[in-house]
């Protein structure tokens, strides 16, 4: 078995582990903010670690008003320009800690003043050394080279963060966030067999929106890194800006459909990916049985979920279906081509 | 001719014509930035324009220190959530000035006091009316479904604020731009007959960084949007984060390659996908010699060119690459299927 699979068969005890732990230090962060509350948060990332800043851009706008900014980390280390960093929360995101730009602009930001955050899973690292504050996402050392549970801890490490913002996010409703990832991991009975489908697909694209749209760069950056498909990614609006024209008979897609607010434009784009011929999956969870009703094929989370709440338990099926489709088309899921576990750029 | 053709030689002269005719009004507004200074820029954009924007995010950026954000949208139309957008100046690009999200953030913008500047190609439009400032692209009707000359005036309407907010930009480089223009135009001989070679080509990656990064998404979106190719698109140090993996033999890669800040890791990520096999095209100019040098296939604009006014020329011969391979490809780049002119999207 691949240590993939069994680091994502962890998730639900290491989100517990990071909120039972990263608690309390939140509650001290939280009191700090509430009398320094910043007016710009720049999240800064690289990998699936920015894939989860992109999770918190969304997360923190919508549940905190504060604007936020994606860090470009050539703008600081190599165009080397001197950003006004003034009132801005700077928050850096790595695995390992050790991503030298991301480190970068926290060391910057903080020489400039700026209140600054990272978070990462390993306690030894330069980042732990660099960050004012420091949070841990405790998911235990990671092995294989594509992330999982250190996606999902970053994810529940924003919502922390988020709720540290005085955000209308209650401890109860993060309390739920591993049982809901422990109903996700029940999609695994059958798995193998439904990624076998997929042995000689070479591409796709992946949809997803609000929320859910660090979802659809993380399982597309899973299948380019495991399993060698050129996968793209598009919100439902971007797709229908220019990209849905590549799209055509058969070609496979596949959709994040939480219900609520974004649930309307992703039955559209549904519907346009039906008329031309496009094969649609979509991952959703029991509320929304629209959704359930329209397509044939779904990944389907034994839950019914609020879409403030779907982005840990969304992935991890796909995080399966990853590591179950490598092993299909023969790759090792956990040493990728090219790749290494830490990756060093400037 | 495909009409897309046509509107890609017209841009020398509607470059020219925005410079002429655009500087007045963007010398009013450098007065009044010069006493009402943005402490954070959010660009708001879809597609091609959502390209530009980017662009506009590494530009003002760099050049003026003040952060920059690219607006979520649907983080305003879907999630409602209310930004603090005080002392904020947002600006929304978009080709008819009718894309209803874009206008949508702008609106919501105005309401709550924030600077509003439109970019547009029609006088005429709905973003026309909305905007406090509205600056006019003025690059003559757009008629092709896939944008060429919109958006290298959307670029130019960017240098032109990054010089309203005292950018280190003068008058006199910007006039060099539709001469530089002009020069990427003579890439045009012999165009078709490279195109030709493509004719297969079913994916692709382009890679750009910094003020290229931008052109990185508008070449791969156009040969998305009219040659169907599934085209991908990352900064040379996110491909190392994980996607290189999917890079095998014969991946076919093209790579924007200024001289400058940004050259020794674009050159990095040449030799990386060398080793893997893949088979790289680089986009330059004469002053990178060391890039000539070590790569077979290049698009070489005739100048030399410093970095900071690279973009607007580097894309000329990628557009021009793009139509002339629709119509390799049995296609007509005016009207690619399922698009249409205006997209609108919530």
């Amino acid at each position: 078995m691949s240590q993939m699979l069994v680091e994502i068969r962890e998730q639900p005890t290491a989100l517990e582990r990071t909120l039972n732990e990263e608690f309390p230090p939140i509650e001290d962060l939280r009191r700090r903010l509430d009398v320094q509350r910043p007016r710009l948060i720049m999240l800064a990332a690289r990998g699936t670690s920015d894939n989860a800043a992109l999770f918190g851009r969304y997360l923190l706008e919508i549940t905190t008003g504060i604007p936020v900014s994606l860090a470009a980390p050539s703008i600081f280390t190599l165009y080397k320009a001197p950003i006004n960093l003034d009132g801005v929360l700077v928050v850096a995101i790595s695995q390992s800690g050790e991503s030298t730009d991301t480190n970068y602009v926290l060391e910057r930001a903080r020489e400039q003043g700026a209140l600054t955050i990272g978070i990462t899973n390993e306690p030894a690292s330069t980042m732990a050394r660099i960050a004012e504050h420091t949070f841990l996402v405790r998911a235990g050392k990671e092995k294989s080279v594509a992330a999982t549970k250190t996606y999902t801890g970053q994810l529940l490490m924003l919502y922390l963060l988020a709720y540290a913002l005085n955000a209308p996010i209650r401890r109860d409703d993060l309390e739920r966030i591993p049982a809901s990832a422990s109903l996700a991991l029940e999609l695994e009975d059958g798995m193998s067999a439904r990624a076998e489908r997929y042995r000689f697909m070479e591409h796709t694209v992946v949809i997803g929106r609000g929320l859910n749209y660090s979802n659809a760069f993380e399982f597309s950056l899973k299948m380019m890194e495991t399993c060698y498909v050129v996968a793209e990614r598009f919100s439902s609006a971007d797709l229908l800006h220019g990209p849905i024209a590549m799209v055509g008979q058969a070609f496979p897609a596949f959709v994040f459909a939480p219900s609520g607010v974004t649930w309307p434009g992703i039955r559209e784009t549904i519907d346009k990916l039906d008329q031309v011929g496009a094969e649609t999956t979509i991952i959703t969870d029991q509320s929304n049985a629209d959704a359930l009703s329209r397509v044939n094929r779904s990944f389907c989370i034994p839950a019914e979920l609020d879409d403030m709440f779907t982005p840990i338990p969304y992935i991890i099926p796909m995080q399966l279906f990853t590591a179950l489709l490598a092993e299909q088309k023969g790759l090792n899921p956990d040493h990728p081509r090219t790749l290494t576990k830490v990756t060093r750029t400037l």
